[in-house]
């Protein structure tokens, strides 16, 4: 496994994989590797001869108020994983050779980022967009792969993607949980024992409201109201919010009709976790 | 030559030149061919296998008040001069092919964009970057071509360029004028022959300029009273700008030390005209 630290060797070793004309597969990543991010790389794998994965704690899609720099950088870890699971190269650029002094170019990617995520981080996606055409670009990869888990991002990556005809598919993989439906994230590694308990309200109410549309439940006020009780039960009182939307357009869904995304993010302590269902709701009877 | 209007058939094209190992060139235009253009057309035929000219009237880069409706398409007239002069592919797209309904990821390149042509036309930049980033995606090109007349954009597009990490060598090509001065520009064909004759005075003044500071004029002032003069005295009133800038930041120079940019914008009736000299100092005595 190649570990390269800048752009040049990037392309460098890109071109060489390119003239021996294997398929390149980009898993970009923050590190603090879990095993969500593994399945990612076992899914470029699967499809690419080449697979390239990025770590790269990303300034530009933290605000001031956040965990920029209390976020966790297990680099040594996070090689040693990628190693056993047989990546072939990993980018580990500084924020320098990322972002020169004088860079000015930003990609906003419109309606898709507004709400949800982009609601209550208003710069998120547009730091998000922008890193990742970056590495698209560098990695001139085939194919790319993405969390389930962060779903608002799969969405605003693919309206990027399109409306700039780059020339790459996007894979979304399943959100990736410990046996008690915790969903995986990087970080899961803030919260004490209390916490990380609490916290599992969170997939269990995205859990039953999975159970209630299958069941047939077509009222989404009456799933939210569940579902927030849940949350409450358990004492989680920072929701930025409960939602059942379009998962195409994020648009708040009243009436459920067809594929449905729950998702939540709450604060547990000062830890901010998100997690979310897709459903498809029962056929009508 | 091979003319196509979708972007399906031009990947699958560039595919083709990309399996013969052919270079490929990108001069990207709205048309209204003049030697300017073709000027790229050459220069882009010098240096790379295959040359792709697209032809596209981009409605994101014109304001609401601009001259979209009218701006001149002689799509017949364009084709047969591109193919004299040996183009391979020309891209003709519709608005649709190029914009989805959806479409919502709009380019910003920063500081650069903003001062001369910016603040004049506050999304012009936004609108440039975009579909210049994505017909780079669509043609996957080597070297791509653009003309100093439009100077701001070259810095707008190699900021692009560079920030987004885009696989490309952006070449800029001199102005091609009329044996009057007069820079050639699509929009020359709004002009009555009284108008033609009164925007000969903004190549004078840039000569002027160039003149001046060569002959040893340090004081950017100074330089600018004549700039000015020579413009009212062709009786020319509706000024956008007229500036000596940096030809790196754009910022206006006082005193003039190095590299300088004298550009001038300016309506002749009710066209809009700019034009521009790079002014390298004699050195001091």
């Amino acid at each position: 496994m190649e570990v390269v630290s800048t752009t040049g060797e990037l392309r460098t070793a890109v071109a060489a994989a390119r003239r021996a004309n294997k398929s390149v597969g980009l898993v970009p990543t923050m590190g603090a590797l879990h095993e969500g991010h593994l399945s990612l790389v076992d899914a470029s794998r699967a499809e690419c001869a080449w697979t390239v994965v990025t770590i790269f704690v990303n300034p530009l899609q933290f605000a001031a108020n956040e965990d920029l720099s209390n976020y966790p950088r297990p680099i040594g870890d996070d090689l040693a994983k990628l190693r056993l699971r047989g990546a072939d190269l990993v980018f580990t650029p500084t924020d320098d050779e990322m972002y020169r002094i004088a860079h000015g170019t930003f990609v906003d990617v419109g309606v898709v980022a507004r709400p949800l995520e982009g609601a209550f981080r208003p710069s998120h996606f547009r730091g998000v967009a922008t890193i990742v055409l970056k590495l698209l670009n560098l990695a001139s990869a085939d194919r790319a792969y993405f969390g389930q888990k962060d779903f608002q991002q799969t969405l605003v990556v693919k309206r990027m993607v399109a409306d700039l005809n780059v020339s790459v598919e996007i894979r979304v993989c399943p959100t990736v949980r410990e046996a008690d439906g915790l969903a995986l994230s990087s970080r899961n590694a803030y919260l004490s024992p209390d916490e990380r308990r609490q916290a599992l309200a969170i997939s269990r109410s995205l859990r039953e409201a999975k159970a209630m549309v299958t069941g047939g439940e077509r009222n989404a006020a009456s799933v939210l109201v569940r579902m927030r009780a849940i949350l409450a039960e358990a004492g989680i009182t920072q929701i930025d919010y409960v939602v059942l939307a379009d998962p195409e357009t994020l648009e708040n869904q009243s009436k459920i009709s067809g594929p449905t995304l729950a998702a939540i993010a709450a604060r547990i302590g000062s830890t901010r976790l998100i997690d979310n269902e897709l459903i498809e709701p029962s056929p009508e009877p």
